[in-house]
């Protein structure tokens, strides 16, 4: 995405929530304090997720600062950011606006904080990334370990009952629905979680177990279990999961087909 | 319900609060604030979503009175309140009063918070439908969206993870357990989610999908995904779900079997 | 456990929390405020999860000083949690030290809770035990009814989307995943939830559901429904489950072996 | 004041609130909330004091609602609010704006709650009276008991230090400094305070103690110390009091002419 | 105070609390969190205070237990709460009830946190005595140093703008009013502050500045400046004070007698 | 103050809180969060004072950021903030440490949050500047207006009940007591508030009104009403002051000798 795509982007949200004052008096406190009075999409993010995950032992303003230094640190988060609006813009026909997921997605709000503990990990505090894991798992109902890496355009709709463990690696482009777990087996230390690939769409309450991997551009059908690698370009569905087509054309996290 | 069954429910709520302060002391303040210091139910439901659904950047004050405006202007949500508390009591062998589900059932609580969110999409007011949407699904795991049509008489059972999509539509006397989702298929707008007829029962973790209809009295197992209509009185199973049993009578939402 | 690890349990707990005060001053408020200025595990226990259920309508002082009067009334219930901690520290690979599950999982805390939700159904406050089960269901994602029956050396992994019913028993040194539900059928009171024998695992997404019993070191495969008895040292998978292996040696529960 | 100049009023803080929301962003969440979004003075002051008298044990919807009530009951406080406004408008230099005094003069705060605790003794409900004294006490310094009588056009300047016995009588466009104490001797019960006739000036740090009477259009030196009546149009000043200018034309409580 | 009539001080404030739920509904909560459910006198003071000194900072929790240790460790804070509380109810005309200083006094609770602090810095916690002096004095508005030595029966009336100084010492059965110094002078450490006697009446602003003794059962009028001792039975009054009245029968801090 | 000086400040502060944490296990939480995590002593300014005048109308991430940037656009303001602190060391014997002030006097609360008020005053940002005052005076005690024009070393000590007016101007090295008036007279806007020179040592509960000048190094004994211009080196008291000795060598505030 280009500088200008950036300024777009935040011009629009900018705009967005301008009107939603305008047109909705309740919302205008709520719209100043997070957004209007900030001047860049990080200020407000890191704004709207210590609002989310401050309590009694964990101060707003501190959390504030933290995710602003998360982002000032690490650029690359809000380029994924900026991905992952625009991929709930594109593949979420009940996302109308580029704000909507930025204020109101529980699943966006969770990657996003998993972004910053990722960050955390990498920075060696992982005591603090697992007090936020324990916070964004209350509050959004996603349990992502801090460790598991994710890529840009990333979907996690809805985000309850999600559950992503160390090991895993998600790619680009991926979409991930409610009560998908990307789970270990065993007891074992080390590389022990699905490794999902560019492109994959994984329907609601789907549990894929172990260190597989499951190729580019496949789907896994609602409430599968897979235990063994997919294969690229394949469906697949059922408990266990089997394979019921291959060499799919289109890219499954795009379009947003459940149907197997 | 006729007029004076309405004060009956009342009444019996009051006299189960004033039991409860009687006999419990630490849960005193909470019914006298949320309950006995109240004239109607709307005022306690509202005073109670208010509660639970405040946060930092939301004030309390602001949202009760909503809510009150929501149900003043709409009474046929008090009506679907009340209907949804007997569903409740009559179905759920763990619901021994009538202020049980009122003051602690979570998918309750979902529920009414969403009859709100759907006036307010009425009303054109969808950013603040958005809003409250985002923390109902905050705090009560359930994501349903503000425009989703939904009967009377209908019960979300424990509510964790119930995902209703935009164009969905249920229909009265139906119960639906935790982990169920009415999810839409592919990413292009207009009617794309599951109709549910009247009396449906819908088992745990189960997702249907695309704009299918699942006919009068039917029964879908736990743990199904359903991507095809379902016909009336039928009982349905599997991951893809596969009809089972034809002609069923009786009302499985009343009769809760869960049994395929 | 003998009184000396008690203390070993006590002291590592303390050393840990004092290193993360070291490396992460971030956390060393929460960390003295919670941790360090008390003398005993269950005091940090009764103030931790007084932090994240306390409320707007019920103050954090009076649910410490009920978790402490539970604690004291019954002391089975702090041996149960050391257990449980031992439990999360040896099963999960992702747990790294005693305090991270006290601190930090879910469904540890939502276990926790209802241990005392549980001492208040015996004592026969009811009341205040549906109040506190929809708190933990809201904060933690977990709906344990009160009246379960729960061993010791339990793990709740992740925690979100668990529901647990009135008359299930649960055994000892049991493993138990996200989005599990243990569930009635019908709506008749009286004995109708499972049964769940001691070293049993249970995969992620599951329904068992009815009076049924799940032998010891028995295995239920992840996104599988239950609705018979399960056989002792057997695995079952599937919507519905059937019998994949049997005669298995080992305990699940222990070696959490997700394949099946 | 006539209906027109009612709304006059009115419109004026409306204007003046939407220009502070122009022209200081940070400012706009707490305009919105307490002030744009409300349809009529009353509401406007109901919910600012409720955000300021509320407490970790009451809530600020309580009061709300508690207010509203009293002004309904009871519409000539709000006539007593709206002289009241005008009067720091007009007697203050520093006050260039009608909202000025309604949202930031602790004084005129602390009078308009006192006007609520005064409805709530005339119902008899004393100990609801004494709690919230207790809260203006607090809040804004000023401590005077529900049952003094306090007649329209007051000004209360800043507030701190201000008390007010149980008898007290203060008349109409009274101008009354910080404090100031019209206190009562001795220990019986019955009369015992000062009777503030209209007009009157009172200067900082002044007592005035005991069953006398200050004199219409009289003023009071700043540091005095007044035991004995003071007749009309007079200056009195010192410790104790006494009279250094008689037949005084003019109303001092008008001219804030501090000098004696 | 006789052991009975410990119990008849704690009896008449539950019974007082109680008739309090019954005729304020809105009350019901604050009074049952605050009195009703606690067995002793020194329970509620704790949570009370805690209530009143908690902050985005410090956790109620932790205050609570700080000063029910207080208790604890130094019974004779509860024997002087309890002199305090009858002298309040004895001398203001006000004070209708044992329960209204105890919940309603800002005085009396800035007295009664001073025992605490007192207790602190006794116990060499300064630290944590300025921290609560701080506390006290921002919501009580009075500014007692925890080094001052206060005796009991005394009567802090109304509380705001009191200052007592590090080496003062206050007798038994004295009386304070509102505005009054107890204050040093020069910058030399060591015992620099008024000692007050027993008995003795003090009024409305007046400051008592230095090293200076003020005798047993003397008065100082409302308003004065005492920069030399005063002798017992002794009424002193002006800027500089000057005795008006010697060898004056009676205790002014009973009689409460304001004329001079 | 040198560079140099500044790190010794800063340092000492340190050193105290780090002492502090480790003496007082209750305050640990409060010094990591307010002290210890943050590298300069305006960031912890700002964290304190936003933790002190947040509201539930105001975030304290707001309030924080708009304080850091009036440090930021005026370092002339840490400047004086140095000298208070060291001001209250040196002048007042009850402070035995540089970060006593700065964390625990109300007195000097009120001043820096005054500090920035003026700052707003001057960026036209009135409103705002006022909706500060309010929370000033709420919160600490003392109502200052945001126009006077305050220098540095200066001391309000305990702050309660000071009322500064918009056109007052205080020099440096001031010591103002408790209670203290600098008011204004009349009704006409204009230069209507005192002029107090340096070195100036002002009484507890003195009234200084209207357009005067107090001459630098003069004192004014406690309780004084001052009409009318001091010259340098005078001590004045009384109601109204006379001039009680002339020609005095020294610096009132600093030796702090309040004996006239």
């Amino acid at each position: 995405m280009t500088a200008s795509n950036h300024d777009a982007l935040w011009l629009a949200i900018l705009q967005e929530a301008e009107l939603a004052v305008r047109d909705e008096p309740l919302l205008a406190s709520f719209l100043h304090m997070t957004v209007l009075r900030h001047g860049t999409l990080e200020d407000v993010l890191a704004f709207h997720l210590s609002s989310k995950l401050a309590s009694p032992v964990m101060d707003a303003r501190a959390l504030m600062e933290l995710f602003r230094e998360a982002f000032a640190a690490n650029p690359a988060i809000i380029q994924a950011v900026r991905a992952d609006i625009t991929a709930c813009f594109e593949r979420d026909p009940a996302c109308d606006s580029y704000s909507t997921p930025l204020l109101y997605f529980k699943g966006f709000h969770a990657l996003q904080s998993q972004r910053i503990t990722h960050w955390l990990w990498q920075e060696g505090r992982k005591t603090l990334a697992y007090f936020l894991q324990n916070r964004i798992s209350e509050v959004m109902g996603a349990d992502i370990h801090p460790a598991a890496k994710i890529g840009h355009g990333v979907m996690l709709d809805h985000g309850t009952g999600i559950v992503v463990g160390e090991t895993a690696v998600i790619g680009n482009n991926v979409s991930i629905l409610q009560g998908v777990t990307l789970g270990g087996t065993g007891k074992d230390h080390g590389d022990r979680h699905p490794k999902v690939g560019d492109g994959v769409l994984i329907g609601a309450n789907t549990s894929i177990l172990g260190n597989i991997r499951i190729g580019d551009c496949s789907k896994v059908g609602a409430g599968s279990v897979v235990l063994d690698d997919v294969p690229a370009h394949c469906t697949v569905v059922g408990v266990p999961a089997r394979v019921v087509a291959q060499l799919c054309p289109g890219t499954p996290a795009l379009d947003m087909d459940q149907r197997v």
